[in-house]
This record gives C-alpha cells, sequence and structure tokens, in this order.
C-alpha cells in the first residue's frame, strides 16, 4: 500500500533534465496510441476503461486533451461525473456507472469516476464508514465483471503536490483563459488535504486489483508520458489482429 | 436445492377445492398491492426488482396483467429482455440488467432477466461451463449490490408441466386471439426440457440470494394467488410510513 506522502510529485532527476526528449517520446507514444485504438476498433474484440482520479486541479482534464487528442473519436469517448442527478442519486451508486462501461472496441475515458463515492463523500462524512467498506467490495466486484467480459480497467491517479495544486487553483483566478475552470468549492475541499490523502491510501489498499498507476503530475509534460506509455503498452499487450476478410 | 421434478405444478387438493375463495382472496391481495405501491412511491426511500422466470407459455405475461392491473403506472415499470441487441451483445451481459434497475419508489418487473444468460445460452452451449460458474458469481454480486443499496431483488420461478406447456403452445395455434404469441421456436426449446430444468436446478443452487420462490402455475388463478400474496407479504415487510408535510 502506497503511502502518498513517500512518493514524489515531480520527476526524477535524470528525467527531468531530459525534458525535451521525453516530449518528443509521449509524441510519439501519441501517435502509435492512435494506431493501435484504430486496431482495436477494427477488431471489436476488447474494451478499455481509463479511470483518471486525482485532486482538483491535478490535470486530468489536460491529460485527456492532450495524450488522446489524436485518437478516432468514434472510437473513444469521455464521461466527466459529477455531482449525481436526483435521477441517478435515487439508484445504486454504480448504476450511472455501469451505463458508461465500453462496448468492444472502444476506449472509454472517466474524468472522475465510482471512486468519487469512497472519497469526497467519505470525507466530508456523507456515508458511514461501512458504507465505505462495502462500496470497496462493491466496486471490486463491478471492475472483475468488466475486466471477466473483456473490459481492461485501467486506474490512474494523478499526484499533484498541495502546493502545485494551491499555484494552479490561484492561475484560475488570474489567467483569463482559465476563469472558467474556477470553483470557490475546491478551496474549500483542499483545507481537507490530509483526508483525501488518506482516503486515497485506502482507496489503494482495498481497490487495487486492478492496480492504481500512481502518476507524478506537478510536471505536465512528465504526467502525459507517463500516461502514455502505460496506455500503448497496455494495447499492446491485447496482442490485436486486423479481422480477416468477411466471406 | 429443490428437483423440480420433485415438485407439484398443481395446488394442493385442498386449496383446488377452494377456487373460489383463492380468486376472491387474490382479488383483494391486488387491491392491497396498489395501496403499498402507493405508500412506497410517495415515500421513495426503497425500490423493488421482480424478476418473472419460467419456460415459455409458464404465464409470465398473464401474470403481469392480472397481478399488477390495478397498481399505479407511474409506480411500476415493466421490462422484457428478448434476444440482446448487437449494441447490448458488445457490453458484459449485466449491462442491458443494470439499467432498468429500479429508482427509489419504483416497482420495476422483468420479464425474464439476466437468468437467460445461464439458461438459454447454457443449454444451447453457446457459453462453456466455466463462463457459466463465473456468470453465477457475478449475479450473485450484482444482486447483493441492489439488495444493500436499497432495492429489494424478488424472484419467481414460474413452475410449468411438460404436458400443460403442450397444451398452451398448441392453444397459441388455434385461439385466433393466440396467434401473435406462437413462435415456432418454443417448439424446438420444448425438446431441450431435461436441460433446462437441470440448467434451473444449478441457479437455485448457486444464485438462492435472496431465494427463489418456486410457484406452481398450471393453474392460472393460483399462481396469480401466490405471487400477489408475496409482493404484498414483502411490501408490508418494509414498515413505510407516509412522508411527513415538508417544511
Amino acid at each position: 500500500m502506497p503511502i502518498l506522502s513517500e512518493i514524489s510529485n515531480l520527476p526524477p532527476l535524470e528525467i527531468a533534465q531530459n525534458k525535451k526528449n521525453i516530449k518528443a517520446a509521449t509524441k510519439i507514444l501519441s501517435k502509435e496510441l492512435e494506431e493501435l485504438q484504430l486496431k482495436m476498433f477494427a477488431e471489436r474484440k476488447r474494451s478499455l476503461l481509463v479511470i483518471l482520479q486525482g485532486m482538483d486541479a491535478s490535470g486530468k482534464g489536460g491529460t485527456i486533451r492532450k495524450v488522446f487528442k489524436h485518437v478516432n473519436p468514434a472510437g473513444c469517448s469521455v464521461r466527466s461525473f459529477k455531482k449525481p442527478s436526483d435521477e441517478e442519486m435515487a439508484h445504486d451508486f454504480l448504476w450511472r456507472i455501469h451505463q458508461h462501461a465500453p462496448p468492444k472496441g472502444i476506449i472509454q475515458l472517466f474524468d472522475r469516476s465510482h471512486y468519487e463515492d469512497v472519497l469526497i463523500q467519505r470525507v466530508n462524512k456523507w456515508i458511514d464508514e461501512e458504507t465505505v467498506y462495502n462500496r470497496f467490495e462493491q466496486i471490486n466486484n463491478f471492475e472483475k465483471l468488466l475486466q471477466d467480459t473483456g473490459c481492461t480497467v485501467l486506474k490512474f491517479y494523478l499526484h499533484v503536490s498541495y502546493d502545485e495544486q494551491l499555484v494552479r487553483l490561484e492561475e484560475r483566478m488570474t489567467n483569463p483563459q482559465k476563469y472558467w475552470k474556477h470553483n470557490a468549492g475546491d478551496f474549500e475541499e483542499r483545507q481537507k488535504w490530509t483526508q483525501y490523502m488518506q482516503a486515497y491510501e485506502d482507496v489503494f489498499a482495498h481497490c487495487n486489483k486492478p492496480e492504481w498507476h500512481i502518476i507524478p503530475s506537478d510536471k505536465n509534460w512528465y504526467k502525459e508520458y507517463l500516461i502514455a506509455q502505460t496506455m500503448v503498452h497496455t494495447l499492446k499487450s491485447f496482442d490485436m489482429q486486423w479481422p480477416s476478410l468477411k466471406k
């Protein structure tokens, strides 16, 4: 079980010195990702669910914009999970999630996910601890169902530091092109940083099958590189074949 | 684990002699059901999923028409699960099911269900045995999720005899008002009766939490009575309260 305070949010030094090469490598990976997705789309044998979690301003949106920008949108869909609607609240917490599980051939990106139901809800004590542990089990069963039926689940935690988050949240109040991202509530949630880290660590301990990829995210170029690399690695592991001509 | 061949499809003798009284009792139960459902709808604290399974012509449609005819349609919804569409087939087998899980306040009736994925699919060997056992577990996890989050699952198996089924299937070819129900494929599936009974027994053995209600269904008036009774009993056990006036 990873202790987040012991994990760096920055790239290792030798990598930091290599920023230019890393950015070039990401471009190549992004191109590879495009080709692999097309093959997956043609083959229609399996699907891929990519879960992006992280604190506010950890760069979930930026990841989608940068890493997946070349991917054919017909084969890649994005769903952002915000505060549940009244209709969603009237169902179990996985009901709205399951609807967006990807069909075969498709990559589905989740900007936040069912993990919010054991993060923001837990930290704010909207649910009791028994419910949290029930949900861990329910999440594990749900992800097992997906994995067992041909949908690979890839989970990324974008690990941003407390200080870097402040820089980014403040930029949203000073840079007119980022005004739209500003949300006063983010500063409130920031006050509960320690509780969030604890809740994330608990998620990693109890819902780590499939495993979490913890991505140092204080530098966007490094974060994008790591995610692109994991994406390509995962898609390659599928050992896909172009379908033969139908008779 | 019930052995179906040892269970009667007919009402016990003392009940059969009491047909008139039973039919009157069903009417009262049906009225009670209507009132209980309204209270459930007003309370919006829990939901009820009613699964109807049974061989062709076992009377699933008739049950819905007769037992639930007085229930407010705003609080009671019916979903019939037939051959999956291409889109449904591209997802896990519970994807299309989960979408129709009832929100709080609602009774959802399933005419066939996810159990077909371990019945018709198994009997016809469209899936291997490992998949069957995986699905048993996946179904159990799914129903546990529903039950743990306020949705009671009520499962009825409508137990019709081999001989009575033939009478009913043949009536569909002679009674013009029943022509629309005729389907030549039903006679084909009928040839696999023993395999179906075995598959049902296995379902009862492996997916019996919540338990199955096995309903003798050769006599419709008795079947309707038993189902109405179980419905009323279940709704009463919810111990519902009319909501107090909102301030």
